[in-house]
């Protein structure tokens, strides 16, 4: 893992096959019990101008609870695009979502930090600035994210102002907007086109952004506004919702993925009555309750099920896929917080997740961003990375003519074979150490944890910006500032 | 996790999909090399009465070396069992090895071991015996292993009756042979009539014993001859080559896994020439070198791929696999050590490995065995008997009438359907927290290692012998004895 930004950048595509889990006769009646649900259970949509849409568009409205009839569910899905890019000003950095291509994005949303010297803290500006920094340095991840952390430090109605600001100068990679409201939502992309020009962002979205459902089967209205301006705008959104396996779902992951899958598709068909061919993202983050403490599991390995079968739904309807990421209730940066985040990671992998979210930093459930935890699952996507590049399977790589050169017991290490590849045949990991012991305690017996410490603080010391024209600059700070001078007299 | 003798106890069987990365062409091509490999360069015998005996089945021998014509090899692997039953005194912990079972085996091999108060130290008999112990409480490991730590305060000649008395003693699941010379070898049988009976363990084999490889392509004398006893004798045997790509075999996977996968063969039509039909077990344990440090890579991307491709290749020859294991080189208990666990375990899973030897207790690239190591292992172990249950895709799991009961909104916590399943819906950690940031630093702020140190500790103390027919006990010790006598006069 080296942190510095990579010139030519590129993220993978996973040319495995798709693990899937689950049969296909499994996979239809999962759809089906969606299609009962969204017909004759219906979702609610706490906001009137949706409803009249719905109405408008020939849905049954009753109150606040609309029916979606499957037929017509099917063919609002299939106006969406299976894939689609997201700009960002460095034509290399702009990102493929869908197909077999794999995204990977920093943790979303924590209102705390913690690192080794300070502990768990509250998240500031500066925090959120930071991680922005290490997700530009990181060659492991492909975009700068949304709500890093959340800058406490700030006044809420214009904290998305500053977050958008800092993704935009401390970074070149593509970004998330706000959904906090229908307005922020409207100042993110109005900070995008003056980014990178109205015409441009129409073609290609700048911004992809999380519409969350309050599951069960609700939408507010500060979601569906939001949604509803970012598909208006052409800007992708990933619709998601959290579902608890039994406390906001069913205590079953099969009728948990069912209410999922409704929910989830209630969001697309919204999106596609607003704008068809709008550009929307398939997104599952399900999860089962521990039912001692009554918290979330993040971790589980009904999770990892829920993480491969919901990547089958989301290709049966055409759709790309969000999921998974290095998620973990341990408020340490320990093995508990390994084992849970590869439990989640290494599905992700599998199911060909398009766009992992919370790839990086995740501690405590979501409530932290860890400093080492965000270094050390670097570590860890350098490693995916390196597995995704796949088996060359070549003559050269088979080999053969090396066995003739060495004796029974001989050595590799000296041949010719080895020196031509072995400064690309395996990843090199830097926070990870494999040393004997003596040799490991000769060096101060660092565990990966000091290590990570060392390496996040080392990386902010020689961070540089990437770099912002300096006229689009000023444009920024000033609709900032305008819209800043609003948001505090209203 | 509970650390309790389970009755009634069963292994789990793998009922999801075989995850297989590589294309038929490529695995033929692996196939060919190996081929090449075992027919035009050949494999080392140092061991007289070995070559003697490929003489005279039809195989060139010129000096050490044995050429394997592709044609033979394919016929003798033919011989070999695709599934057999290692027997233990308790008929429930028997074990098949083979089709879509699974069986997990504590650590192998570690001198020294770990734990919270004492640090790293020499390995001695109580060691040996403690884990022992801890993997007769553990319901999630199947069998009692090996040499599960060297008892270094025993004279080496007579460890191996040491280790063996104490499977016999302190566990009821089924035990690994010696192979430190075919004369242990020979003792391991002799104790297992004594226990079993001469005639139940001629039809199904009452020990399952590791022959390594010295890679590059030899096998050395005592690996022979233990081989040769148990495959006389009936009783199984995992062939498994260490094999370093960059170090013993090519810096290249597939040239590594082609040279492992053509040692592989050679021990294995070396045992159907034995004895046709004794039961022998594929395995693969290869990683790659840390070109920086000269060591092993335990728990890499690389091996996880290989992993994955020798499991294709074990299924080809329709044998049963041995591979996986929750490897780490990290000298801690920490987050390196969960994540390359995962990177190794994972895999495992997916690709349908038979026998996941280091299943538990793993550390320090194998030099240590961890006591709250082996604790987290069994936790996740536990994680991973949960997901092989796999999915009920049943009317009452889709709970399609529970959505219609439930309002938006509404919590699923109450219902009567969450009553009927709360029980066995979820895995159940012990070791893992999830609990609010507030209410875990009013607990003590315990990381999952300190409750791990805690739990091992807790289960040692509670621990109850499984009972062994003091007749058999009594004739166990003198042939202990007598063996001792003679091997210290010797």
């Amino acid at each position: 893992m080296t942190m510095l930004p990579v010139e030519g950048f590129n993220h993978p595509t996973n040319e495995f096959p798709i693990y899937e889990i689950l049969t296909n006769e499994g996979l239809e009646k999962i759809h089906q019990t969606s299609m009962q649900i969204l017909s004759e259970v219906g979702i609610a949509f706490y906001d009137e101008d949706s409803k009249i849409l719905c109405r408008e568009n020939g849905l049954k409205v009753d109150g606040d609870i609309i029916y979606f009839d499957p037929e017509m569910v099917m063919e609002y899905i299939a106006k969406a695009p299976s894939q689609f890019t997201q700009i960002s000003r460095k034509p290399e950095r702009s990102v493929s979502i869908g197909g077999s291509h794999m995204v990977f994005a920093p943790v979303y949303g924590p209102p705390f930090v913690y690192d080794l010297q300070n502990g768990r803290r509250i998240a500031t500006l500066e925090d959120f600035q930071n991680f922005v920094k290490l997700s530009y340095l990181s060659p492991y991840l492909h975009h700068s994210g949304g709500t890093v952390v959340e800058p406490n430090d700030i006044p809420v109605d214009v904290r998305h102002l500053h977050m958008l600001f800092a993704h935009i100068k401390y970074s070149d990679k593509p970004f998330m907007g706000s959904v906090t409201s229908p307005e922020n939502a409207r100042d993110s992309v109005e900070l995008c086109k003056i980014l990178y020009g109205e015409d441009r962002i129409r073609d290609n979205p700048a911004l992809i952004s999380l519409i969350n459902i309050n599951s069960p089967r609700q939408f507010d209205d500060r979601m569906l506004g939001a949604l509803r301006v970012y598909a208006q705008e052409n800007q992708a959104t990933i619709i998601t919702p959290f579902v608890l396996a039994g406390a906001m779902a069913p205590v079953t992951i099969a009728g948990a993925i069912a209410q999922q899958n409704a929910e989830i598709l209630a969001g697309i068909v919204y999106s596609q009555m607003i704008n068809p061919g709008a550009p929307v993202v398939y997104g599952s983050f399900s999860t089962n309750m521990d039912f001692l403490s009554g918290s979330p599991v993040l971790g589980s390995p009904e999770s990892q099920m829920i993480i491969s079968i919901s990547g089958q739904l989301a290709r049966k309807y055409n759709l790309p896929y969000r999921s998974g990421g290095m998620f973990t209730s341990s408020k340490l940066t320990d093995a508990q917080a390994a084992t849970e985040s590869m439990m989640t990671m290494m599905p992700a992998i599998n199911s060909h997740v398009n766009f992992v979210l919370h790839a990086a930093g995740w501690l405590d459930s979501g409530m932290v961003a860890g400093y080492e935890k965000f270094m050390l699952d670097c570590e860890v996507l350098g490693m995916l990375h390196k597995y995704l590049e796949g088996i060359d399977m070549s003559d050269e790589a088979l080999a053969l003519e090396v066995q003739r050169e060495i004796p029974p017991g001989g050595h590799f290490l000296i041949t010719d074979h080895t020196l031509r590849h072995f400064r690309t045949a395996f990843y090199q990991a830097e926070l990870f150490d494999y040393k004997v012991y003596d040799s490991w305690v000769a060096a101060g017996s660092k565990g990966a944890l000091q290590l990570a410490n060392d390496a996040y603080k080392a990386a902010l010391a020689e961070y540089e910006p990437p770099g912002l024209d300096a006229g689009i600059e000023e444009e920024l700070l000033e609709y900032i500032k305008i819209r800043s001078g609003e948001l505090v007299r209203a």
